[in-house]
């Protein structure tokens, strides 16, 4: 019906995750009308193919060496473990961390069939000399924490502190809705209320 | 936090409707880890620019006259207004309709001015020559039924049927959740039982 330069715009705005045909004539007819924006979008995606994994760390960077892994005002004797790219930035816009990451670029599921050689694992191992601490920071998924375990036991040949974020009530939670598992963890857990 | 080219794709993609950061860093996420549908999109937003409206009836067109007008077997002695090309799509999805189409582009609108010069207008007056009838397939909203009142006074100037799309109960609608005014539309233009 549209014509056909149309229809390649919207199937290949079908592409994008949950995005069905409906969202994606709604997109290209955006796009049809704000031509500058649609500019911009084709500049960005020709940008884009510059971008690689940073040979250290492994997080996205448009040079060998990502920004974290070249900022000298990184303590670099701790080593925080990520899953993905999303995870690093959750982290980092706390703001209240200043070691260096290491992002494996998935999980490990039995399911899916991703196994330790499909991570990003093997340049972790290389970079452990003159670590003192690798903080694991893996959601606790199900795969999350095979992961974590996983890593648990690999890291545990180093002479290193492992730790892992704390499990708890996330902040502005009501005990009446957490579920078991963390009610449970959060008791294991407790903290001193000096510690808080 | 993401190097910069990325975050100018996140950027590009927030110009989507409905589409704020955390779903522009996933759609970007995924153009990253699949490139070849990065090139297809970027591909097809170049290939819009040569996108135009058809001159006889407002239509998205890659040539001057969009396929229905320059289609021989369409009744031209018929045209049906639309208020969008997704309006005419939808009405050319069920293969009922032979005659040919005037897309607005837009409806008149008090609340956010928009006034007859602003709609696709001036040609459909030009094309009224041989034409028996005119169908309105607006929307009934308050801004549809508004530009079809306005184009009904209008059109009665010209020696010509003008008709508009029935109103009533939706096809699988249920009459205790329909609205007062559908009902009350559905019953004012009851029909006789043939003729459904």
């Amino acid at each position: 019906m549209y014509p056909k330069s149309f229809e390649q715009l919207v199937g290949a705005l079908e592409a994008l995750p949950g995005v069905g045909t409906k969202t994606a004539q709604r997109y290209a007819f955006t796009l049809l009308n704000k031509t500058e924006k649609a500019q911009e979008l084709a500049e960005a995606l020709a940008a884009i193919k510059n971008l690689r994994r940073c040979k250290k760390c492994g997080f996205l960077s448009e040079n060998d060496l990502c920004e974290i892994c070249n900022d000298s005002h990184r303590d670099i004797s701790t080593i925080m473990v990520v899953a993905s790219d999303q995870d690093l930035t959750a982290v980092e816009r706390t703001g209240q961390y200043h070691g260096l990451y290491h992002v494996l670029n998935g999980t490990l599921s039995s399911t899916k069939g991703i196994y330790p050689e499909d991570l990003n694992l093997e340049t972790l191992y290389e970079r452990l000399d003159g670590i003192k601490e690798v903080i694991i920071a893996i959601s606790p998924t199900i795969d999350g924490e095979m992961t974590a375990l996983y890593l648990d036991k690999v890291l545990k040949k180093y002479p290193l502190k492992i730790t892992r974020l704390a499990y708890g009530l996330p902040m502005g939670a009501n005990l009446d809705y957490a579920d078991d598992m963390t009610i449970t963890k959060a008791l294991i857990h407790r903290q001193k209320f000096e510690e808080q």
